[in-house]
């Protein structure tokens, strides 16, 4: 009966497995579908992130599951340069705040501390080039795409972000960290406060942005970058990496943990005023 | 009317200020009875801690109190010395956790975090040589004695760590920093999750105690020491503490607002769980 | 005898009370006339600093009245946020240097390193959104600007740094730390080691200025900022200001005592050349 | 056919997960055969070094599987309290240099380089309890041990930096970073420079162990503990340990990168030396 | 014949002795011809860095003799303000990479990290104010520059990273930090992994520059400079340029080992991968 | 004339140049007779504080003089171990005051900021490994001592800061940053408060000395075990002290400077109050 029952249980994962592009790919590219993985020869990695193979909407689950995914991209020494693009001709452009449940629960939020705090340390680890190329809305998380050595976007991106000052919490979860780096200071308290959109131009002019290309050329530029770098031994291309972001990986490990308990408490406060506005 | 209400309101003030026992001293000295303040004719000021000119009893009250105490003192620069104790014996022995009401409020928790982060750095920012004299129990905010560049303690003090982890949140309020810097931070973990009494001898022997007296003895000996500090020019001691005080400051200041924030959530999460076993 | 003497006292104490605009105001509103303070309805607090209602003039007095009245500011959670401007058309154009006495005096500077070094603390501490409105000439001490969340400038507003190299000591009180944090350390050193006056729509280039508005405007503009923020939680408001100020307080704090120490020994050093050219 | 051999590769994926104790139990927890898994009802995470179930030789695929272990360790939140130790009486006593390999190929060097700093940033990222267990010789990488927050030992325990200096190589994988931290820089220094075993009761003085038990109760002191702490709630613990270790966590973060690219430059270098000595 | 041996060797030293320009001129100023020293009355040093008194290509001989010509000049009370050009109309074009040897022999980079990290420490410790007066191609070494106080460039100018990524190497020898710092990180990242000479327009604009003058006019500008400093007293001068550099000397100390180590390590396996194609 | 001129000079550096022990002897080592340097075969080069052969007095020539010293002592890479020692059975047991001249004299209390922020960082950069040996009174300036990676110390040793607090000003010259780094801040704080000398014995036990050996014995037990590192290969020795102090000497950047420009200040203090004294 036992044997049976495992039998069954691998058959099924046989049948998963099948829908795998080529058996050679490792299991992590399949774990979750939030993000389309595929590698070329050369080792070029792009990660789509995705919903049902459209534009992609923020979720619990894929705060969950991103965690994961950066680790194993970044243990993966056959993966020689990343790619994080998204999909449908968005990068991230909203998020299923539903999806979180009730976040003044502190067992809520102390999943979302505790993964949020490694997510951004994950994509820091990612030692190998990374390049963020942008198509269309980059509204929500764009720490993400900040922490990859270049940015590319196509001249109709947008950056924003929606989702914390405007939504009435602190934005205390490495975006205020990475755009300050990026951008300065000034120039990231003032969008954090007054939230919204910039343009792929304004992007660049204040340094969140590397270069920007037509609509649409983002990931192929990004290809042409990583063919470029691929030219250099591999220890070179590592090693530049790791020496790069380490200023940026040290500030997102002495910000981030207080950055999300402080938008926990503003987010219990949040959930306080709306229960006593509804009454 | 309106002058004969000011008037009487003016009286009112006069007739406290007829209770202070100098009248140069400044204002700061009754501002809170929590906490007697005398000096003497050398500019040595003598802090007792207090509840009602007995043993003192930590509460809510205390807490915003404390905070504008020490930044008075640490202002003031007819402060020479400054010498911090208990009375009735005791040096800080207990607390009344329901003074703070609902710490999963987060509009409680909020004033806890800010006036918790200020009062340290309000401590470390007494500009002034100061030794904090320990009689009896020692057992909740020992970080407000760590942050002294000298502790003398009777032979029959204990210490102890008293609210946190026993209490079920995190020590998230600046004991974990200065234990650790006094102690080293195999003791403090050990001390602060498994927390119990130790005598002076040991928190001698640890780095928390500088010297240790006979009962009773700690303020006299305090004041030795303080009489010998005088001897040097003003400048002299005073940039000596700046100097001396600054790594446990910064210290101070990196680690104390995420460490309130993590406790914070911790009280919310045990006012849950003490809700949840009512039921 | 004595208790008429309290009275008279009490009396004059009643009479100074009856200048307070609103009887709820909290007494700190009226310590210095060098910050004249007012409150609306939504805990917007407006601090204009004037010298007789008028342009304001940097003293010694200042100095010292500044340290705490912005602490008095950050402690009181009745101010929701914190507009820092000045009066007569300018924010702050002179300084009284006579008024500091002799600087190579060790006692004296010593009283001038301790402010300084608590001055920007309290200001980092303001844990309310924080704008600072600039109108005419900024010329001295706009770290305290620089230390607000978003500046507001009118079209006509000039920045400078008067004081320091130009008049032959060291810019060491916390106006390299903040111009370097927010228009990046090449533009700080050029303009401070070649000191002159730079346009508001400069300083906006350079980062050090959020926005650019009609002159006579900017105040105006910061209450629209103002009334925006106030539509969010409370603990969203105040924590927001807290981790965004974190990075540039803890610069402070590592750079400002030494900052101010190597300005007190050029200070000595000018004085001393000074003496020595009138032989 | 190619069902046929999917199937066939299913089936021995079921029949490997036969072994496993329970269903239940994670992938990760038979990842590596180098650390044995096992979880009481109550969370409490066991993780055995073993080498077939006896005592544990590290060699250069444990390496590379550690990193993975304890990074699966530290997501899982059903790991309550882990404890770390060792199997056949010996916490760690030895380590296969040529499992290694070339150590002077800098392809070789780079997987040491980017495995060690990874994993003590992942053990520094369980943010649970975790306490050391060591009986017999914790002879290597005892800076696993130190990133827990208590370290019990039986009375006949040993510690030992066996590998480095006396090999002829830098001790830079986290080894000096995590015993100064915890015994003070002067012992660190002088038993890395000049290595030799010291007692149980020499590291409890030292400061890296936190009690000494009798011989082969170290695990059931462990246990003793783990039930303590599980009384308060998970918020609490998991947010204490984030406190605590992160100030050794970023320590860690600092310096273990440039520590192991020191000592695989002096790997490198006794290479060399020992090939010039052959001939 | 001892006698006669030192004899002779003295009255070599002496023929040497007869070249320099000004007796009174310290040892350093021609302790090395790769750079030229001259210092006007009132103690403005002119270093020009040569080859034969042309255009300056950098040797491995260069990096061991800047680094004590660097401490030199900082040490030499005499120097007012040192001003850092190169000759010939180049600041730095070229380097001689055969120079260094076997860069994969872990005893010549041994020697190429230690001289690294102190030369750009020894830059950094020249106390009095400092200008870069860049002609031509400032592509090697940039970093020297950097660490001036103020960057004077000729129109026609041109920075570049010639050396490491575009020649299979990491930049790991301050030019990330030092370019990072002044230009951001986003431009720095980008400029140096995909390297190409860029104006001194936009070097201006990216705020690696300071002014940009007419072509050949840029030591005479920083003379003008020179004059305006040096009307300050010579202790505002020394504090303030020690004041304004602790920052980024700060960040190379604790960066620019942990670079040159990387950047070791890639020239090992840039020289592995080079013999493995040749054969 | 003039050729007759230089030969003389030449002779006379000939005559110089023959009281040298080894012609071999790099110039560093006779530059001043503060310390007397001698090195064995092996490279152990033994460093003697002594003032004309017998026990050594600190001045403000030798302030000057150690710092060039050091750095030459760091640069030489035929240093393969460097030991610090006295003469005539005394470390340092005195310090000459008066040599320093008037130092409230802001030029002279800056050569001496300058001269003492270098030293520590020339000791530091040190990249052998340095033992400290000390015999008689260590009673001046250890913090030299305590940046060795090793200290031995004869059993009738005594260790004591004689001329900062106690002798009217601030321990701002690395002192406080080596004691509290070695012996913890508590000690470190009371020792220098309340300065008398401690025994060998005491100074193990705190963490300031690594062993203690007969009296006598400290040099012949310091080339024992430099002897024992001379067995690794020079790149893992090299490597390892540069690794090891990397912490001390971040903290020296960050401490020292500061330190002694409140130390200035307070003498500044001290001289005044002295001059009103005698009045």
């Amino acid at each position: 009966m036992n044997t049976l029952r495992t039998l069954s249980a691998a058959i099924a994962v046989a049948a998963s497995m099948s829908n795998l592009a080529y058996a050679a790919d490792p299991a992590y590219f399949t774990q979750t579908d939030k993000l389309r993985m595929t590698r070329d020869a050369q080792g070029v990695l792009l990660v789509e992130m995705n919903t049902n193979g459209g534009p992609f909407t923020f979720t619990a689950k894929a705060h969950d599951a991103f965690v994961d995914a950066f680790y194993h991209i970044s243990r993966d020494r056959d993966n020689k340069i990343v790619i994080l693009t998204g999909k449908g001709g968005q990068w991230m452009g909203g998020i299923d705040f539903a999806s979180f449940g009730d976040v003044s629960d502190p067992d809520v939020w102390s999943k979302v501390h505790d993964e949020g705090t490694q997510i951004v340390e994950n994509v820091a680890n990612i030692r190998v080039p990374m390049i963020c190329a942008v198509e269309g809305k980059a509204w929500v998380h764009t720490e993400y795409c900040a922490v990859a050595n270049v940015v590319v976007a196509g001249a109709g991106a947008t950056f924003h972000d929606a989702p914390h000052f405007a939504g009435g919490i602190v934005p205390g979860d490495g975006i205020f960290t990475t755009w300050s780096y990026r951008m300065g200071p000034t120039r990231a308290e003032a969008l954090l406060l007054d939230p919204q959109p910039f343009t792929a131009a304004q992007a660049k002019q204040y340094g969140l942005v590397s270069e920007v290309v037509g609509d649409g050329q983002a990931v192929a530029r990004a290809r042409e970058l990583a063919a470029r770098y691929l030219t250099k031994p591999e220890v070179t291309r590592r090693n530049t990496r790791t020496y790069f972001i380490a200023p940026l990986k040290l500030a997102l490990v002495q910000q981030t943990g207080y950055g999300l308990s402080l938008e926990g408490a503003s987010a219990a406060a949040l959930v306080k005023s709306m229960k006593a506005a509804k009454q």
